[in-house]
C-alpha cells in the first residue's frame, strides 16, 4: 500500500461584539474540548488558527489555555497559522491594514508561542488575484483554501492532491487545496469513509497530499456536534484511527509540506470563495436562478460532472446588494483614511495606534455580510463594529487633532458612499451627520459619540432568496402535505406562527429626515409594511443643498421642488429642511419649510420619518416615554399612534442614552417596529433593527402659503 | 415613442511585431475608410480607442491621417480613448507599469489631439478588482467593458441599460457595459436590427443607455467585412440611419453621459474577461468539458436561460496553461524589476526611460495567450517581445551599469519561473542563460544579445481544445460524409492535407541542455513526433548545481545521478554537465561526463537535445550547413541524419546570425522541425516553431567509466 500525507488544520473564531456567554459556550464546548484531545494524544499534529478576538478573550478568561496552548506548539504538535486579527474579509480593506492586521497577529503568536507562523487563514476564504503581493510583504508564505477555488481555474480532482504555486507581480504564495470531501466526512460521517477516501489517494502512489481545514466550531459548537464528537467520541475514535494507520496516513503540518514535498504545479485563482459563498453573494432574483438551474441540473444528472463549470457571483457583490454593508464598508474606508492620514501627521503616537487598532476591530468581516445566518441581521454584530469605527474616529484621533477644543464644526462634502453623488458630512464634538441630498435629501448616517453609536444603524427590510422557501412551508402546511417527505435540507424550523406575514418589502432605504406625504386613508399597518400610495415624490428624488455657518452654528438646507398629488390634483411642493448642529451642544434642530407653489389649494398630510437603532426591541430597559402620559406598550417593537404629541422619548437604559424628540407643532406620532426575517442555526426568526417615529402634520396651504414646523432632537448621556 | 442613448466605442490595434504589410492592409481596408465615413457623416459621434503601436505606425506612414482625425476631435465628433500604451493585460502587469503605460498614451492624445482622454479601453477587457486604484491613479475615469462582466455578478439583462460605479479601496471607477447583441448586429446584420433592439430599449422608458463598443477591424480587416461594410455600404446605411433617427436615437459620447445621466448603480465585478476568452483559458480537457456542458445545455435548452451561470476560467490562468507564456511573463517581471532598480539608482535619465520604453512595449498582451486565432505560436510575435525585453535589459541598462565594461558576468539564483524551484541566471555582455536545474538540468532561456533574440523561444507541442475538431473533420472526411450538412460554425477550413497526422504532443519542455538515452531502435521519425522510449531518468527529474568562477571564467555545473535501463537492466549512471561562459566571448562551451556508476558494463545511446528557434523554417536564407558536406535539405525546417559530424552551422540571413556547434568526439547529428498545428482566420495551419539540433553518441562504458562530450557553440553576427 501506498502512503498519503494529511494535512489538518482548524480554524477557530468568534466575532467582535459577539455575547460573553457565546464565547463561553464555544469555548467550554468546543475549543478546550479539541484541545485536551490533543493533548491526549501526542501524534495528532494539526494546524491551528485562532482569531486576534479569540486570543484576546482567552487570555482575559482563560490565560491557562494558552500556557497548554503553547505546550502542544512547543512540542511541535500544533503549527499556528497567523491571519488578519480581527479576521477580516482581506480583499476588501487597504493593503496597509492588510498588512497591519496580519503583523498584529504574527506578532501575538511571536509573543505568547515563541514561533513565526508561515501560514495564514484566508477570512472566509475569499480569494481575490492581487492578494498574494500583500501576503508575502506581510511575510506568509502559505495559504490554505477551497479546492473548489482550483477547480474554477480548469484543475480537476485527480489534480489536487498537492500543494500549489501562485504569484502576483512576481510575489509567490504557496497554496494548499482543501478536499471538500473531507469537509463532509469531517466530522460528520463515520470515521471509515475519511480513512477510505485517504486509502484511495495513497493507492494512486506519488506521495499525494490530502488537505483537510474548517472550522474548530463543527467540532461541539453547530447543533448535535458537540453530543456527537465527544460525549459519542467521534473525536477520539479519530484521532486513535490516524495513530493506528500512521504507517500509511503521514500527518504533516503545511510548513513541513512546504519543506519536503514538490509543488503540484503553478496555479493562478479567480475571485472565489466556497460555493455556498458565491451564491449567497448573488441579487436575492438570481439566486432564485441560480437554485433553478442547479436542480435542472441535478434533474438532468448533470451536475455533479459539471458542477465545476458553473458559478454564482462574488464577494464583494455584498457591497452592491445591501447598502447596509456598503455604507459599513465605506464607513471604513473612510475612517481608515481618517487613520492614515492623523499617522501622516503625527506619526505612529499613542492615539493614533488606538485609533489604528479600533479601526481594525471595526473590520471584522462579520456583520458585513449575509449568507443564510446572523451576519448583517444580527444588530449586536452591526452595533459593535460600527461603535469601533466610531471609537477609532473621534475618541482617538480627535483627542489628537482638537486637544482641548470642545467646540468645533467639520463639514465636508465627497462621494462618501460610491454612487456617484456626492454626500454632505458634518461633525461635531457630539454627532456625526451624513446627508444624502441625492436620495431624498436624507440623512444616512447619525453618531452619537458619547456613546459611539450610529443611530441610524438599522435594515431595510429586502426580499432574501431563502423567503421563497418560508413561503413555502406555510403554503405547505397550509395543504397539510409534504411534511412526511421533506429531506433534513428542508426541514427548516418556523420560530413562530405565522412569519410568513411579516415579508414585507421596503421601497426605500429605512433611514432619517425622509419625507412622506401620505393619502388620507393611509392606515398606520399599512405605512408600516410599506404597502400605501406615496403622494409625493420626495423620498427616493434629489435634494439640491448649500451649509451656512453663522455664529459659530452650522446649518444645512436641503431643498426640492417636488410634486404631492392630493384632492385628485399635482400641487406643486417646495420643501426645505434646515438642520443646525451647535457644535457644543447635544441638540439636532430642524426647521421644515413647506411651500405650495402652485396656484391652487392644498390638503397635505406630511410626515418626517425617523429610524432609530437602539439594539433591542421588546427589552424592559428600551422603552418610549411621552412625558406625562403612559404609552399603552412602550418597548422599543411596540406599534401605536398617539395623538398631539409635543415630546417623546426614546430611552435605552442598557445603553444610557435618551433621545427626546420635540415637535412643533405638536403632531400625531406613528410608532412602529422595522423587523426583519433571517435565519439562524435554529430557523427563521423575526429580528428586531429600529423604531420608526413618524410625527404626521396635517396641512392646508393656500397658494404661495408656507408652512413650518421644527423637530428638535436633545440627545441624553445617563450614563 | 421614447428615446434611447447610444455611445459608439471604436478600438484599433496591431500588436508589436506584427509585419508592415499586415499594418497597412488595415489602414487602408479600416481605420482610413471609416475615418472617411465619419467625415462624411458629421453627426455620427463616437469613442475610438487606437493603441500607441498603431499610432506611432500611422504618424510614420500616414501622418495625414493624424490630422484629419485631430479634426474630428476638435469638433466633438471622436471622443479619444486612453489605454495601455502597448496594449497589455493590464492586471498583469505592476501598477507601476500600468501608471507608465497609461500616463504615456495620454500624453500622446494631449500632445496630438489636444484633449485629455477621460476613459481606458481594457485590453481584451480582462478585468480584475483590484484594478480601478491603478487606473484612477492614472486619471481614468471610466472604462467599457462587456456586459458578460455584470452578469456574472448576479445582474440580468434588464438591468443593464446604463453605466455604473464601481471601486477599490475607495477609488471609483465607471463601468459601461457592452451589450452583447450589438456585437452580434454590428455590422454583421441588417441595419434594421440594430434599430429594432434600439427601439425596444426605447419603448421602455427612462433615458436607457445602449452601449456598442468593439474592435474597429470588425469594420474591413475580417473576412468579408471589406465588401460588407464599404463595397455593399453597410456602414452608409447604418450612419445614415443613425441620423435619420436622431430624433429618438441620441448618440452620446461616453463621458457626455456620465455629465449628464445618473449610474444606473454600484457594482462590483468578478475576474472576467468576454467569454471566448474564459474557455479559451482553460486547459484543453476543461476546454472539452465546458464544451460538452455548453451542448447538453443547448440540447436541453437551458443555455440561454442561464448561460450567466456557467463559467469558465480567468486570463491568468495562461501562465499555468502554457510554460511558454509563463516564461516570458516572468521574464517581463524581471526585466521590470530591473528597469526599477535602475529608475531607483540613476533616477530617471534617458538609458532608463529607454529601457522603460522597451519593457513596456515588452508587455503587448498579443503573444502572452492564446485563443483560437494566432497568438502564443506566433513566432513572430513572441520574438519581438522577446526583443524588446532584452533591449530594455541588456542595451539600455548595461549601457548604464556597465560604461565602459566588456568583459563581465552576472549570478543570480531565485525562482525565476515562479514554479517553487531555483533558476540560476548567468549574464554575460554577450549572453543571457537561465538554467533550470530542477527540470533535467536544462538550459530555458538563451538570449543572444548581439541580435536581442531569445535563441530557445519555441513551443512544446501541446493538446488544444480544438484539435479534436480537426480530428473530427479528417474523420468525416474519410467517411465521406457529413460535409452537406456542416454549420457554418464547424465549416473549418484545414490548409494542409493529413495534418491530423501533425498533431503529436511533447512529454517535456522543448528548450535545451536536454539529456536523452535513447533505446537502440529509436528512430529519427519515432523520436521527432515523441513518440519512442526514454531509457534515462534525466529529462524531468532535478539535478544539483553550483557555479565556480576561475580566472575570469565562469562555470555552471549540474550534475545527477540517475538510471538508464539498457539491455534489460537498470544502470546507476552518473552526468554532469559544465556549462562555460567566457564574459568577452562569443562561446558557449559544455562539458558533459557520463559515468557508468554501476557493477556491469552499459552500452548507452546519449543525445542532447538542443531547440533553436529562428523565426522561420523552409525559407531560402535560413539553413544547415556542414562544412565541406552538402545537406540534401537543408532549410532549417528540415529533417535527417548526418553521420560524424564535427560542426554544424545553423544560418539566419535574415537576422544575420551564425550559431556553429562543434562536437567532440565527431556523432551523429538529428535535426527535424518542431511544428504546432493551430488556427488562424484561414484554418488549421502548421506553424514552424523551432530546429532540433540532437547529436548522438553511442556509450560503451564498464564499472566506473567516464565518457567525456564536448559541445561548443559558437555565436557569429553576420552583420
Amino acid at each position: 500500500m501506498g502512503t498519503v500525507y494529511l494535512a489538518i488544520g482548524i480554524h477557530n473564531h468568534q466575532p467582535v461584539g459577539n455575547f460573553d456567554f457565546v464565547f463561553e459556550d464555544a469555548y467550554q464546548r468546543a475549543y478546550l474540548p479539541f484541545l485536551e484531545a490533543l493533548e491526549r494524544h501526542p501524534g495528532i499534529r494539526v494546524a491551528q488558527h485562532y482569531t486576534g478576538i479569540l486570543l484576546d478573550w482567552i487570555e482575559k478568561h482563560h490565560p491557562d489555555f494558552l500556557e497548554r496552548l503553547a505546550a502542544l506548539v512547543k512540542r511541535g504538535q500544533v503549527e499556528m497559522m497567523t491571519g488578519g486579527f480581527y479576521e477580516p474579509i482581506l480583499p476588501i480593506i487597504p493593503d496597509r491594514d492588510k498588512l497591519g492586521q496580519i503583523r498584529k497577529l504574527t506578532d501575538y503568536i511571536r509573543d505568547h508561542f515563541g514561533v513565526s507562523p508561515r501560514g495564514l487563514w484566508l477570512a472566509e476564504r475569499v480569494w481575490e488575484p492581487h492578494l498574494p503581493r500583500p501576503l508575502r510583504e506581510a511575510g506568509v508564505e502559505y495559504v490554505v483554501i477551497d479546492d473548489s477555488h482550483l477547480k474554477y481555474s480548469g484543475l480537476r480532482e485527480e489534480d489536487l492532491s498537492g500543494y500549489f504555486l501562485t504569484e502576483e507581480a512576481g510575489y509567490p504564495v504557496n497554496i494548499f487545496p482543501i478536499a471538500e470531501r473531507l469537509r463532509y466526512t469531517i466530522p460528520f460521517r463515520p470515521v471509515e469513509e475519511t480513512l477510505d477516501f485517504l486509502g484511495a489517494l495513497a493507492e494512486r502512489g506519488g506521495s499525494p497530499l490530502a488537505v483537510f481545514a474548517d472550522d474548530g466550531e463543527k467540532f461541539g459548537v453547530w447543533p448535535g456536534t458537540f453530543k456527537h464528537c465527544y460525549s459519542d467520541g467521534w473525536i477520539e475514535r479519530f484521532f486513535r484511527a490516524l495513530e493506528e494507520n500512521s504507517s500509511w496516513i503521514k500527518l504533516v503540518h503545511f510548513s513541513e509540506a512546504l519543506d519536503t514535498l514538490k509543488p503540484a504545479g503553478r496555479v493562478y485563482l479567480p475571485t472565489a470563495s466556497y460555493r455556498e459563498m458565491m451564491e449567497w453573494a448573488l441579487p436575492a432574483k438570481a439566486i432564485h436562478e441560480y437554485e433553478d438551474f442547479e436542480a435542472r441540473l441535478k434533474e438532468s444528472g448533470l451536475f455533479d460532472r459539471y458542477k465545476p463549470s458553473t458559478t454564482s457571483s462574488f464577494w464583494r457583490n455584498f457591497l452592491a446588494k445591501y447598502e447596509e454593508s456598503n455604507h459599513l464598508h465605506k464607513k471604513m474606508l473612510y475612517v481608515s483614511r481618517k487613520v492614515k492620514d492623523a499617522a501622516a501627521r503625527y506619526g505612529d503616537v499613542e492615539a493614533v495606534l488606538k485609533a489604528r487598532d479600533h479601526l481594525w476591530a471595526g473590520q471584522c468581516n462579520c456583520p458585513y455580510w449575509h449568507g443564510v445566518f446572523g451576519g448583517l441581521y444580527l444588530t449586536n454584530l452591526r452595533y459593535a463594529v460600527y461603535h469601533e469605527l466610531i471609537l477609532a474616529e473621534e475618541k482617538e484621533i480627535e483627542a489628537l487633532e482638537r486637544r482641548g477644543e470642545t467646540s468645533w464644526v467639520r463639514k465636508e462634502e465627497l462621494d462618501f458612499d460610491g454612487d456617484g453623488h456626492r454626500e454632505l458630512i458634518v461633525e461635531t464634538p457630539v454627532l456625526n451627520l451624513v446627508f444624502s441630498p441625492q436620495h431624498g435629501g436624507s440623512l444616512v448616517e447619525l453618531d452619537y459619540k458619547p456613546t459611539a453609536i450610529n443611530l441610524l444603524d438599522t435594515m431595510t427590510r429586502r426580499e432574501e432568496g431563502y423567503h421563497r422557501k418560508l413561503l413555502q412551508l406555510a403554503e405547505q402546511k397550509k395543504s397539510g402535505g409534504g411534511d412526511g417527505v421533506a429531506s433534513i435540507h428542508d426541514l427548516l424550523a418556523v420560530k413562530e406562527q405565522g412569519l410568513e406575514k411579516k415579508l414585507v418589502y421596503d421601497w426605500y432605504r429605512r433611514v432619517a429626515l425622509i419625507d412622506h406625504f401620505l393619502n388620507p386613508d393611509t392606515t398606520l399597518k399599512a405605512f408600516s409594511r410599506s404597502q400605501y400610495g406615496e403622494d409625493g415624490d420626495f423620498v427616493l428624488e434629489p435634494y439640491t443643498f448649500e451649509t451656512k455657518e453663522e455664529g459659530g452654528l452650522v446649518t444645512v438646507e436641503l431643498r426640492r421642488k417636488g410634486t404631492v398629488w392630493a384632492g385628485g390634483a399635482a400641487h406643486p411642493v417646495e420643501l426645505q429642511k434646515a438642520v443646525t448642529v451647535r457644535p457644543d451642544s447635544q441638540e439636532l434642530d430642524v426647521r421644515i419649510r413647506i411651500k405650495n407653489d402652485g396656484q391652487d389649494s392644498a390638503k397635505l398630510w406630511y410626515g418626517s420619518e425617523w429610524n432609530f437603532a437602539l439594539l433591542a426591541g421588546n427589552a424592559p430597559d428600551r422603552y418610549f416615554e411621552i412625558p406625562g402620559r403612559s404609552l399603552r406598550q412602550r418597548h422599543l417593537a411596540s406599534t401605536g399612534a398617539e395623538p398631539d404629541v409635543e415630546e417623546i422619548d426614546l430611552v435605552d437604559e442598557w445603553q444610557k442614552l435618551k433621545i427626546r424628540m420635540r415637535l412643533s407643532p405638536q403632531a400625531e406620532v406613528w410608532r412602529f417596529p422595522v423587523e426583519s426575517v433571517s435565519m439562524s442555526e435554529a430557523g427563521f426568526e423575526r429580528v428586531y433593527q429600529s423604531s420608526v417615529v413618524l410625527p404626521l402634520f396635517r396641512l392646508d396651504l393656500e397658494p404661495g402659503q408656507v408652512s413650518e414646523i421644527r423637530i428638535r432632537l436633545i440627545f441624553e448621556s445617563l450614563g
